[in-house]
């Protein structure tokens, strides 16, 4: 069995990192954080964890034990730069931003501050096992993906990638179910500010562009630039993106399909198909569903992707990559089917 | 009071129709249909209806009273073809398809049949008082138009008249409540197919699509061409559209707001201003809330429309059509205010 | 027109006052308060007010004229008993609970509070019209019952006064949406914690139990005693409230039905049925679904009733008993009708 | 690997059993049956498991291969027992209501029609591990309780069989999520209806009431009589019953929870605590949670359970049984951790 610590375990990534960990048949969590609420039992905080964690207490973030095989963190942006130069652990796996762009200069620009610990980016493999999985191959520091960059970045690179469309002028219109937004409550995440509501939010300068046209564009070998819209949806988990772009010539609907399902055919977790993905076919899967259109009429290419934001956008996609690093299936303790209703 | 008639109030826009004839000053239903229904007393089929209609029975089409002074269908397209014609009443208020293009040529491709009272569809109006006021004061008949059509089209339709966005390359990204559906049963709309859901359909060939071009193109005396994709979001009322177009100057967000403001500046029903929509600022309500951003950064314009697809998409937007018809005050048995949460 | 003044309008039973007098064809609002939130445009607190109210602000309470035709009071309990003293209107309607309980023991008990103000208390009206009308018609001072103790009281109090079951050993079993548990953001309201949940709470010891002792007891002419146990369910409105009585003849369900029809016969917001009530058939309304069952095999009655918990359960009510105390049409600005879906 | 068939699996219970094997370390799905699905593709009518079982079609119920390890079988009542005489399987577990009430007589009154083979009743175990562990053991046959049953049983049979509660007059009012009323689109379980819904049904005679009665008077070893009303609660998934009955001592809560811990203590998927239990608390996972008060007050003892009425109602129980006969680990494939949110 491996030792595996949670620095943010009172979140929702964090509480969704113990819920995998405790099917996966090789992670014992020996370690779970959460400051503000420090000396709480785990199954107190979340009751769902109770029977699968009897005894375990969330501590402050400084008692981790050294030497663990595997330490996660899943905390607000800012956070884990602060808290990586001091950990002393095999295998470091960040939920957060703090590691994912590599150009220094969009901190500040998209996250209002210089980084602390630039010297440390190269260090990090950027966490897409799908496109990126030999980076990850025995990785000792692993930057994880968003949510929505997962969900853009799986559905529009491969068409990149094959020069099937323009790699300016995307729009990813997307939306999210409201655990995106993170536990504390928040007028804006009440349930009656929520039900029964859709509306967008984040307009033009949403903090996950710049990710999205990085990973798109270093797996695509192309400057990307695209606009992002997300939106909030009446329901907990699941993100759907719906991508607009311009053909580069006149491939029809199956050819583009073709493409991606050659792209991905190798993955157990990829879904590619004529059908239209739901966010709910993937609920508390680690699974990705895609789809892709082109319209004759008015020359556009509609490419659309769902997962499970709390799975394979965050947690779930942490443990596969964790899994590589490791030398495990990097399938353990990941569910490729859905939890349906 | 002004003698009502309902065809179709077995349907959730019929059954919104009497909730809302319920609370007109001057509006009185004496005839309800619901021919697979017939015989149902209103109250039974609708509990929310049995307070306020404690006596009313719905009866087949065929046995409505001649004279009436205002008749409302809200029928499946295809239906309000055959009807009309046999109809006896002062107005006609038609809430499906069936007269809302004018370009015969529209209905084989979009509905699959041609139209069999062609002669007709020029004695309809077209119901967007805020748009085309002028033709619905005093009008006979009346075609008023979708929940999708309505929210893209007052979203976008100034914009396009003054001349500040393309009228090609249009993208109307647009999610609505599963109420849209109508009530019966079906596998995509039960509560655990659609709860904790957000999907896409209709890809590229929604019905309503060349319904937008056509009204926007009428206002804006210019042809218009765009991609309509609509999503379905797990909530029962409610249609947000986030519309794309490129931009011909360099207008600010700032500039192209006051011009939506200055285009509704004497409409009680639309609300412009910089916050974004959601859907429940709308809910049971005849308003439509909109904004609009201009994104330096990617070249795009991106307009926001939400409105409740029951009422100013359906039956209310019906009954200010008819108050304009009948020579009332067009806000009669309307509210403004939404219900919330 | 009446002049209104609306104290704690940053709520949602205020906001609900808002909604509904922006319907009703005879109070106008002149005044809002909302001490959290002076400054703030009620449009935007709630954009679903913004059509209606454009140009209106919040405001502190202080700030009331005098001479108000009558002022509604929506605030957490404890706060009317200090500005009640201080108000100068004609009619006082107070939402809270400090007026209710005539019993000034009660208040230790159960609110944990000496009450600051009991020689008030008997200048108060309960008000509950179906029952107590006679007590409203001209009251200066009114305490509108709370949603739990409307539903609960209505639904058992003409079997009471019948003397159809016992009246100890009730058990009220009810459940509610989360708009009961106010507008501030908690840990147990946010969406991701109420959604696809359902669970009980306040277990023993609700604080409207005294109140639904106290006003099926006073109508009933009896003591009563009854346990209550609130659930909450994944919804925004809405109580439907299950008690479970033993009975004291042999009555059968239909003459239990019809005591309760006759009961309210002449009520135009109950509906008694046999049918099963259902929390949506009375949303946005202020009408109230009752029905009753005797079961042979094991000895119980099982009475159920249902209604909106903001309408009929605070917000309806309030303006039902306003027209009554200013001599209005007691249905004026009220809707029969609910929205559905 | 056992080889397991599965009949019945385009049904809800039947999904979830394809759900949990995919994730069972011993368990193969070799067969799955659905009949008016036949031809299908599982992937297509559950695309949530269009990842874990990508060529599985699903077949008529005749072809199942002979000498299975372990058969399943999820249908609607009526129709195992013309299954089970057919089938050669070394074990079979019934998900449905024909083998778990041994009194034949019970099945014309509560199910309206005889048994057509009742000689096979007692091969069949009763399937609740927690109460009746020995005779799973090594079972051929297991009935396998439904999902109210198990939550009332496991809630009320430690107290009853403690001799703390009567066992006359007990009521349990239980709410359930919509999955329980399966996948076929119905009026009432369209998302239009049950939405923003809570309402009651099966008044006095739902089907469940005896299968209760029997359970908890068989362990208790005493005659049991119940009233038993269920509500639908909008969510997908969840059962909590809150129970009510009657003391025949002075136990305190303290007391009645320390009997509920014991007789629970050896058990990894019951949770027992002073906490309030909550249907979220154990969605998706095979956990149980129970809680109970004593109220001073009123005499009444009230005791809370809740479960996910697809796993330990259902699919979940089913594999426990499962395991316990083919003498795996009776955990295996079953989460105790629930997802949240």
């Amino acid at each position: 069995m491996k030792r595996v610590g949670i620095i943010g375990a009172s979140g929702f990534a964090g509480a969704e990192l113990m819920r995998l960990c405790a099917g996966h048949p090789e992670f014992e969590v020996v370690f779970a954080s959460g400051d503000s609420q420090a000396g709480t039992p785990v199954g107190e905080l979340y009751p769902s964890l109770a029977a699968a964690y009897p005894t375990t207490t969330l501590e402050p973030w400084e008692s981790i034990p050294g030497g663990l095989d595997v330490v996660f963190i899943a905390l607000p942006h800012g956070a884990s730069q602060t808290i990586v130069p001091k950990l002393d652990a095999s295998h470091i796996l960040d939920l957060g931003a703090d590691f994912r762009l590599k150009d220094t200069s969009l901190y500040p620009t998209w996250y209002g501050q210089e980084h602390t610990a630039p010297e440390l980016l190269d260090e990090f493999a950027f966490g897409l096992p799908e496109l990126f999985r030999e980076d990850l191959l025995g990785a000792t520091r692993v930057a994880v993906p968003g949510c929505y960059v997962t969900t853009a970045t799986l559905t529009l690179a491969p068409l990149l990638k094959a020069g099937l469309v323009e790699p300016h002028g995307l729009v990813v219109d997307a939306a999210s179910g409201v655990s995106g937004a993170g536990r504390a409550p928040k007028p804006g995440t009440t349930f009656s500010a929520v039900d029964e509501n859709f509306t967008a939010y984040g307009l033009l300068n949403h903090r996950h562009t710049p990710e999205m046209e990085m990973a798109i564009g270093r797996h695509a070998g192309t400057d990307v630039q695209l606009l992002f819209t997300p939106h909030l949806a009446p329901m907990n988990r699941g993100i759907l993106a719906t991508c607009y772009a311009r053909p580069t010539g006149d491939e029809s609907t199956e050819e583009l399909l073709t493409v991606l399902a050659a792209a991905y055919a190798e993955e157990s977790f990829v879904v590619v198909s004529e059908a239209v993905p739901s966010t709910k076919a993937t609920l508390g899967s680690n699974s990705v569903h895609i789809t892709v259109r082109r319209d004759e009429r008015t020359g556009w290419v509609v490419a659309i992707g769902a997962l499970d934001n709390l799975v394979k956008g965050a947690a779930g996609q942490a443990i596969q990559c964790a899994n590589l690093a490791v030398g495990l299936d990097e399938a353990a303790g990941l569910a490729s089917a859905g939890m349906y209703p």
